[in-house]
């Protein structure tokens, strides 16, 4: 068995290869042929383990997580855990990383592949809303989309973000990257061509004014649960069609769930990315709005491709610790 | 993070320390204070992944099985997998370990359990029909409890043995115990004073006289659903209870269910070890009848404790393989 840990992990695999990975994972998803339950949640206390299982016809993994409400008060990550993947063939496990830096890096690459679709071509600027660990990965695989001259960041609390621009110049691999700390969600968005949210917020955290978004690429990753939700509703009205990943995102997720109850968004809008890349692949691609919006909820299929390409990337670069099991 | 291979769990725990293990989990049950859902199956054309989680107040733990119907006819085990064990503190993966041996441990130890508080003080005989792995951790767990001088052995398919005596040999650590190939189930019944059946069986592999059970101990673990089924009628002649672990193990196994249905057990005669530990704790402890019966299903809770142990012990003993996570 391999043990693939973090810094193997980003050295296995190139920001391309993640999307590629991402692109890879739409089309095993138009296939059908994959079986992915929904996630089962073990809570105890106030404690929970997350289990992501997903097996195609080419690979079985599961991401183990877990989710320790007390942690960041401690200076601990809240969500932490491993990404197992077996053989296929006989069942075996054969490779194990780290679980919360793959949900990061698939997480990202799966708005840097939004970007590399939906974002206009000359798109020069970032605006990051959430300066997290999410966040930071959104930067990194939207730069390796476009030629990115300035990242516009703008946290709610209003934390020092002096490491964390180290951390995206280094993650970039572009030291002289500039990054302009704003004062609010709006001046990050009117400066922006490539809007991301990756917050926890229950309420928009971008002002409710359509001409802020005319015109750009909005990404938002950060809603999860149907009571979370990042984006105003006037984002519908600058932008006709929303793409995302899966009919259950529809439910999962407070962005769409809400506003499709609300009726601000119907279900005629809503576009399914597989979909998308098929018609692209059968010449049969479509025109997009001017504004384009992408929400995405994540799903193990995800990770399973991801963690996948990670492993053959390891194995032919020699990365990773082989251990007698 | 550690891990644990084959090897080290062999050398961390005694066999003793393994069935105190399995004690100690029927306390934590009886606490209640644990979350133990069912086993999560996902299933891909014939193949199978089996999650099993359990939370208690002191750890976190998963099991994770592949099940490949197409393996033992390439010479690989059907079950193979890992055991998770996340530090109950932060969520953090601590420990790793074989999953395929952990389950065969547990289970021969949940059987030298019933041993422990069921079987005869002076016996002296096994006799085990069905000689898999699981039945070479059976008689392991139950000479670790009882003076036995002789193994009776059976198994339907007529396979070579050799090797097998060895192992049981070799893992009970007595090079001169007497093992004897028995041409039939009766014969193996009629010689031992304890009797354990470990196959996957669907018909009784036992015969269905009472006489053959009566005044000894009966350990049976093969049948872990609905349809399968090891023991015969007679037995519930001869023993006026059955032990087994939790109310789930009425529905789940056919030794069971299928008696409970046909009035041949009536519930009354169901006893859970946990309450009997418990009353023996208390002062209370209860009469055994002539005849002991004992089913085993299992449940993830034994996985859990016993993980714990074994990976306490090779703290203690410096085994396992510290990795960089």
């Amino acid at each position: 068995m391999k043990i693939i840990n973090a810094n193997d992990m980003k050295k296995s695999i190139t920001d391309k290869g993640m999307i590629d990975s991402i692109e890879e994972a739409f089309f095993v998803y138009a296939e059908r042929n994959f079986t992915m339950p929904e996630r089962l949640a073990v809570k105890h206390q106030e404690d929970t383990m997350l289990y992501m299982p997903c097996i195609t016809s080419g690979s079985i993994g599961t991401k183990v997580l877990s989710l320790i409400p007390q942690n960041p008060e401690r200076g601990k990550p809240l969500i932490d855990g491993l990404m197992i993947l077996n053989s296929r063939e006989d069942g075996t496990p054969v490779a194990l990383m780290d679980g919360q830096l793959l949900t990061a890096m698939r997480t990202g690459a799966v708005g840097g592949h939004a970007v590399r679709h939906l974002a206009y071509q000359d798109s020069q600027s970032i605006g990051l809303i959430g300066c997290g660990v999410q966040g930071l990965y959104q930067v990194k695989y939207a730069c390796s989309e476009r030629n990115i001259k300035t990242v516009y960041l703008y946290n709610a609390s209003k934390k020092d973000l002096t490491s964390y621009i180290e951390k995206i110049r280094l993650e970039t691999g572009n030291p002289s990257l500039k990054c302009v700390i704003c004062s609010s969600a709006r001046e990050t968005a009117l400066n922006s061509d490539i809007i991301i949210t990756a917050t926890t917020s229950k309420e928009p955290v971008l002002p409710n004014d359509p001409d802020l978004f005319q015109g750009k690429c909005i990404v938002a990753v950060g809603s999860w649960r149907p009571d979370m939700r990042e984006i105003p509703e006037a984002v519908w009205q600058a932008a006709d069609t929303v793409y995302t990943e899966l009919p259950y995102a529809c439910e999962e997720t407070g962005d769409l769930a809400q506003p499709l109850k609300s009726g601000a968004l119907k279900e005629h809008q809503v576009r399914y990315m597989a979909g998308y890349l098929q018609d692209i692949k059968d010449g049969n691609g479509e025109a997009l709005g001017s504004t384009r919006f992408y929400k995405s909820v994540g799903m193990s299929l995800f990770d399973l491709v991801v963690a996948t390409n990670i492993y053959r990337s390891a194995e032919e670069k020699g990365l990773g610790t082989d251990i007698s099991w």
